[in-house]
C-alpha cells in the first residue's frame, strides 16, 4: 500500500548556487470509489484512510448519514494492480445496507454537490440537504482554546513538515482535545477522512466538536461541516463570501484567519466567550 | 454583475479584546457552463473573467482545442435572475463550431479528467490526449527572472490583498514579462482562466511561456500546462509526487517552493540556466 510521502530527485537553486539532492514530497494518487459494484467517482488523493474518504465523500454528496447505511465498505487489492501485477489499493468498493436508495450516477459530480445558478439557490440547496439546524446547538468554546487549534493541528501533522504539501484537518472537542486529525493533497479530502472517521464511529452529528482546518473556508467546506452537525468551523485562512452565507443560514460557527493566537468571526459569534 | 469581493460584517478578537468592523471578502458564486444548450457543469467561481474559465475547462476536458472549435461563447442573462428578478450572470453558454464533436456529457465530471487507477494509468491517460510534446520546446528561462515572478505576480493580484482569500495563475513570457494574471478563490479556476484567456487570443500552444501560480502545483495543473503547451510551471508552494511524474514525462519544466529568490526544480531543469 501506498505510503503518505515518497522522495524524488530535485535541484535546488539558492542565490547563485545549484546544489542536487533528494526531496520528500506528498503523495497523490487517484482513487476510485465504487458504489454496490459500479465506479461512482475518482479522486485525486493521497493514500491513507481511504475508507473514511469513501464514506465522508458518501455522506458529503447526501448517499449515506449513518454507519446503518453501509453494508460494507473496503479496499478491492485486486481491482487494480500495477506494472509489476501489485495491488495499488486505489480502489475502494461500498456496499449500502438494504432499504438504502443507490446514489444517481449520471449526476455524481456532474455538478458541485450542492448546485445552483446563484448563490442564494446554492444555499438553499445545501439547506434542503440538511435535517440539523445548528442554530439549536448549544456548544460554547473559549476563545483561548479557539486560538490555540491551528498549533494543536500543525503538531499532529505527521505529513506536512516533511513535504510542505498536504492539507489537514483536526476534530476536536469544544475543550480543544484532538478526536481526529487528517492529512491530504486536497482539503476536501482531508474534511472527508475527518467526517468519515466520524461516521464510522457513529459520532454522527459532531454536537459539541470544532472543525478546524489548514487552509480557507469554501462553500464546500463549509457544508461538509454542515452535513456533518459540526457546529464550529475554524480555518487559518480566508473564508469566501458564500461560505460565510451558508453558515448564517445554517447557525454554525465560522471562523477564519486563526493564527498567531487572534482570529475572527464570519457567523455564530454567540458560541465564544 | 457580481464583482470579486464584498464586504461582511466582522468580529475580530485579538488578545481578549473584541472589536466590530466590516471585513473585505472573495465572492464565491456557482458558475454553469452550457455547451450547445445543456448543462455541462457547475463550478464554484469567484466571478469575472467568465467567457474565459469556461473556455479553459472546456480545453482541460479536451472538448476543444482552437478558437476555431467554439462558434459562440456568452453569458446568458436571461438563463437565470436572482430574488429580486436581476440576471445572476452566473450562466456561461458555449456554442462549439459545426464538425466539433459534443462533449460525453455523462463523463461530465463524473471522474477526474485524467481518471486511472494508479499514478502510472493517469499519466499515460494524460499522455494519450496531449498531442504537444514539450520536450522538443527549447524555451530557456534565466533562473532570476524565474526567481522574480513571484513577486510579480503579488504585484498583480488586486484581490489579494484586499481579502488574503483568492488564488492566482499568471502567464509570463521567458523574459518575465506577464500577459495575463487571473484570480479565483479557485486555483484550478485561475489556470482555466488564463489557459482561455490564451485560446480566446489564439495563443496556443504556449511555447516560450511560463505559468506562475500562487499555492501548490497538483497533477491536474501540470496537466492543464501540458494541455495548453506552456513549457514552465512555476509554484509557490509544493508539487505533489504525481505532479513531478506527469511533469517528467510531458517534458515540462516544474518549479516548486518558488519564494524568497529562491527555488526547487522537480523536473526540467535543463531549461534554467
Amino acid at each position: 500500500m501506498s505510503s503518505m510521502t515518497t522522495r524524488r530527485p530535485v535541484v535546488r537553486r539558492r542565490a547563485g548556487t545549484v546544489s542536487r539532492r533528494p526531496d520528500t514530497l506528498a503523495v497523490e494518487e487517484p482513487l476510485e470509489i465504487h458504489v454496490d459494484g459500479g465506479p461512482f467517482t475518482v479522486t485525486m488523493r493521497t493514500p491513507g484512510h481511504d475508507v473514511e474518504l469513501a464514506l465522508g465523500f458518501l455522506l458529503s454528496e447526501g448517499v449515506v448519514r449513518s454507519p446503518h447505511h453501509v453494508r460494507s465498505v473496503r479496499h478491492c487489492p485486486d481491482a487494480a494492480v500495477d506494472a509489476d501485477g501489485r495491488p495499488t489499493y486505489n480502489v475502494v468498493e461500498v456496499r449500502l445496507a438494504p432499504g438504502v436508495p443507490p446514489p444517481n450516477r449520471s449526476r455524481a459530480r456532474a455538478v458541485s454537490s450542492a448546485c445552483g445558478v446563484c448563490g442564494a439557490e446554492s444555499v438553499a440547496a445545501v439547506r434542503a440537504r440538511c435535517s440539523t439546524d445548528l442554530g439549536h446547538d448549544t456548544t460554547g468554546v473559549d476563545a483561548a482554546v479557539l486560538a490555540g487549534l491551528p498549533d494543536r493541528l500543525r503538531a499532529a501533522q505527521r505529513g506536512f513538515d516533511r513535504t510542505g504539501g498536504l492539507h489537514a484537518a483536526g476534530l476536536f472537542t469544544a475543550a480543544g482535545e484532538p478526536r481526529c486529525v487528517r492529512e491530504d493533497v486536497g482539503r476536501h479530502n482531508a474534511v472527508d477522512k475527518v467526517v468519515g472517521w466520524a461516521l464510522q464511529h457513529d459520532a454522527l452529528p459532531l454536537a459539541g466538536h470544532v472543525l478546524q482546518v489548514s487552509g480557507r473556508a469554501s462553500f464546500e467546506l463549509v457544508q461538509k461541516a454542515w452535513l456533518a452537525g459540526c457546529p464550529v468551523l475554524a480555518a487559518v485562512s480566508a473564508p469566501s463570501s458564500l461560505a460565510v452565507d451558508l453558515a448564517a443560514r445554517a447557525g454554525l460557527t465560522l471562523v477564519g484567519f486563526s493564527r498567531g493566537g487572534s482570529f475572527n468571526v464570519y457567523a455564530g459569534d454567540g458560541r465564544i466567550s
